[in-house]
């Protein structure tokens, strides 16, 4: 028997809808990549919304066409973030800082048949214009006043497209379950693949962002998202923001430290989101400045994990909260969100700071386990570790066209690829991912744990840790370090040290040094060229 | 093109499920109808709703029967709602408060397979055993220890039921349209009407709860819901607590202002919920005895409209914060709340309390929009009132075995029964019922309106307004009126008092006074008494 309850779907149009009626007057600044402060409102940015749907009709663009952007965060941007998805075609991010061969490769993937583009990335189009098989016209975000000359073919002016359009439109109901966004992940090995969004998962993902054990988004909040909005619908904070009505603050192309602290001063900016090198830049420049903030009360720290120091920087020397988070492009991407619980209060600040090093606690909406390699489920103790897998209405079902296959087992599980504990309150602690993890006679050694200890000992700089065959054990843990300059650290130096905090069976079987270790553009280990470059490797134990 | 998202239905017992996961240690006190406070947590409630499933099951309990329920606040009856729901059966809370014969009316017709009843309500059932045709037995919410004689044949012991099983017993899933809960509306004319409510709308409305902007449920709160569970499953907090691991504190039976107070105070209460008559009874206590709120940060009114001075009381004698809420049983039941907004901040108090007075703005999720009797929209400004319309995904589409009819219009909206305001930030002003407005020559005159300025008047107790037939204008007001006991105020009195705040064509055009006016037994005006009584009164103006 069926509830009686009336069949409303959930669209993001109905967020910007919700907006522009109830409170219509609030503010979106945004550092223009023209030059000026630009200032608009929900009202305004639900009307340009809708006169863009109409727009991209006029232009050609039919329901569930992808619609491609190359954009920094700004107002037009999260014009087209509701316009593309409130009509009922795709919004598919691309994110600008790929080598442009990938970006080739997504844009035709995706088939994006229009292209947004800020004024930064036109060289870039331009040169890969020819190679964009699928894209029938680019529009450029800007008015007539800066259109630059460009040999970019079938190009539109955003401004101008507008103007043209009355914004009598009414935004169209559909099944919610229809996609609304695209967003492609970039991992080590393959090609990039799309995770496809829907309405209903992105609403649902603004409930939680919204909830005040989620991110606590507000009506009494201004909202600087550092992170591009062409990551992972910028965690969600565009729809969480329209829904509640924060004012939002948007930085364009300009994230430098001093950028985004006076911006942060200026617009009241109470609430920020970003990843820690971006924090690290940010903080940076207050402290050698000797600023404080004046209105910022937390920020949300997520991508990869945040140093201790940067939590304890932000909470100890500036009163602004830190909430971790954790999430990926295929989990919306909000899974866990560090807040701490009211059992929690009276502890002392050194122990909350602890808590806070985790990743956070599972949000109501995601589910959380972790298994052995027999697909067991793992204790909830803190201390065992396992592959952590995640279900949700929020979490990807499959890769765009199929790339990559079946991602979710038969229960609906989706493997995150990392390795992690979970407790009995929720919070969640990634230990490794997967595929760097030792297995060792049935035990797993956390190949991050090794190499936080290892840079611990005095003369190595840097150290990574990686699986080699063993034929008793299956793998053993090496560990490949660099030495700091004239030091004359030795492997029995590093092996004494270690064997101070981690027992026996945790111990590397060897040490080696080398000169510099590889590294992903980001700035992450790459182990994949280290497992590569030591398969010949043959431990002394071996 | 539909979203590559995983397809997780959204059901009740994920809300209980997470909780006993992630917060299990997170307390849940209740006065017992025992006696004594009792405690448990959401493990426990988790397995124990388990147990009450399968027990559930073996009591012939199948998917989509109706269960009932007599009960005060507490865990067992926590338990009914998550067990109950969680199976893929209906939880139909009864209101013990309503006639014998109305209840009899709502049990048959609900066909409720099982009454779950506190001790409380066995009197009562023992009454009525014999004209519940549908039910098969009954199960006193209590153990073995505290059974009572009873002539209820068929009768279970709660806690003996729950000892035969063992727990291991794993939340089905299911379509989240199914039907979750039914809670009857007594209307002032026909049957009771039942309202049935989706696994969907309920963890939807859930998510709107615990949204800073609904009512801001979190984890660091204590909550303690005066507002009874078997009205409109008591505003979402049951769900929204469990969601979010605030600690619960229920009243049981006892809601006297001593009883709430000093439970506030043991269990650190943060946020309570309620309506106005009980508020009344806490601060007449609280006042009486020189006490003030430790805890309590913030508390919700809904039900009826609360007084200006139970909002300055709060606000200004206690330093809590009240939040005013609107909704109805068939909208599950928020529809608006009445937050403040981050422009109203450096408002000075009383006009702060002038926006609390409003019914609270429109939550997202809900669309309200105004109109009148040709149904076209009426303008957003705060002055203009129409009939008050309703849609959303937590809304009822028409009530359980079609009783009343088609209750919503072509475009899926359902008509409040009430008129009012709406302004451009959203926020709602109830003007009147829409059956009590008086419509003159096209204009419309609100009965409560006039009201409130004739009992301004010297010498007017109390006095209502209805509508009387003319023969230019279709309708004029009436005011009937109590005066003062030995106060020689007279109808030209009244009237010139009017004269001073009304417009010409809201003036009413006579008034009579009456010894007494009928009321209902909660207190509020009976028109359609009056309507009866003055349906031959000629106004001398006809």
């Amino acid at each position: 028997m069926l509830g009686l309850i009336q069949d409303r779907p959930l669209l993001i149009s109905s967020q910007i809808e919700y907006a522009g009626l109830n409170h219509g007057d609030v503010e979106i600044v945004s550092r223009s990549i023209e030059g000026p402060i630009h200032r608009t409102n929900y009202r305004n940015v639900n009307l340009r919304a809708k006169k863009l749907a109409q727009a991209l009709g006029r232009l050609g663009v039919d329901f569930g066409d992808r619609v491609g952007t190359l954009a920094w965060n700004g107002y037009r941007h999260l014009e087209i973030y509701f316009g593309v998805s409130g009509m009922g075609s795709v919004c598919h991010t691309i994110n600008p800082r790929l080598f442009p061969e990938q970006i080739v490769y997504i844009a035709n993937h995706a088939e994006d048949k229009v292209i947004f583009t800020d004024l930064t990335f036109i060289p870039l189009l331009e040169a890969i214009q020819d190679q964009l098989t699928e894209t029938q016209c680019f529009v450029i975000m800007t008015d007539e006043a800066h259109m630059p000359e460009t040999s970019l073919k079938n190009v539109h002016c955003y401004e101008t497209l507008l103007e043209a359009e009355d914004g009598a439109y009414v935004w169209p109901d559909f099944d919610e379950k229809t996609a609304s966004s695209l967003c492609y992940t970039s991992g080590t090995t393959g090609n990039p693949k799309g995770v496809l969004y829907a309405h209903r998962s992105t609403v649902l993902h603004s409930y939680c962002v919204c909830a005040n054990d989620g991110l606590g988004v507000c009506n009494s909040d201004s909202i600087l998202p550092v992170v591009p909005m062409f990551h992972a619908n910028a965690w969600g904070i565009p729809y969480a923001a329209a829904m509640s009505g924060a004012k939002m603050v948007m930085p364009g192309a300009q994230m430098d430290g001093k950028s985004v602290y006076e911006l942060m001063e200026q617009e009241g900016v109470t609430l920020s989101a970003g990843v820690p090198t971006v924090w690290l830049m940010l903080l940076g420049y207050v402290k050698e400045n000797g600023l404080k903030f004046s209105t910022m009360r937390r920020t949300v720290i997520g991508g990869s994990a945040a140093p201790r120091s940067m939590i304890e920087t932000f909470i100890n020397d500036y009163g602004v909260n830190v909430v971790h988070a954790w999430g990926m492009t295929e989990t919306s991407p909000i899974g866990t969100t560090g807040n701490l619980l009211k059992k929690h209060e009276d502890l002392p600040e050194s122990e909350k700071i602890d808590i806070r090093l985790k990743q956070g606690r599972t949000v109501y909406g995601v589910e959380l386990k972790i298994v052995d390699d027999e697909d067991n489920e793992m204790p909830r103790d803190g201390v065992a570790f396992g592959r952590l897998l995640v279900r949700g209405p929020w979490i990807t079902s499959g890769y765009f066209k199929s790339e990559g296959g079946d991602v979710v087992d038969a229960n609906g599980w989706f493997d995150t690829g990392d390795v992690g504990t979970l407790d009995k309150d929720g919070y969640m602690q990634i230990t490794d991912r997967s595929k760097d993890v030792i297995k060792s006679g049935g035990e797993w050694i956390s190949s991050i744990d090794v190499e936080n200890e290892a840079i611990g000992c005095a003369g190595i700089v840097e150290a990574a840790v990686i699986a080699i065959p063993h034929p008793k054990w299956d793998e053993r843990p090496l560990v490949i370090a660099i030495k700091e300059e004239g030091h004359p650290v030795t492997r029995e130096d590093v092996l004494a040290h270690l064997k101070n905090t981690l027992a026996k069976w945790q111990l590397p079987d060897d040490v080696v040094f080398v000169d510099e270790l590889p590294h992903t553009a980001t700035g992450k280990l790459l182990k994949t060229k280290l497992r590569e470059q030591f398969k010949d490797y043959k431990l002394p134990s071996a």
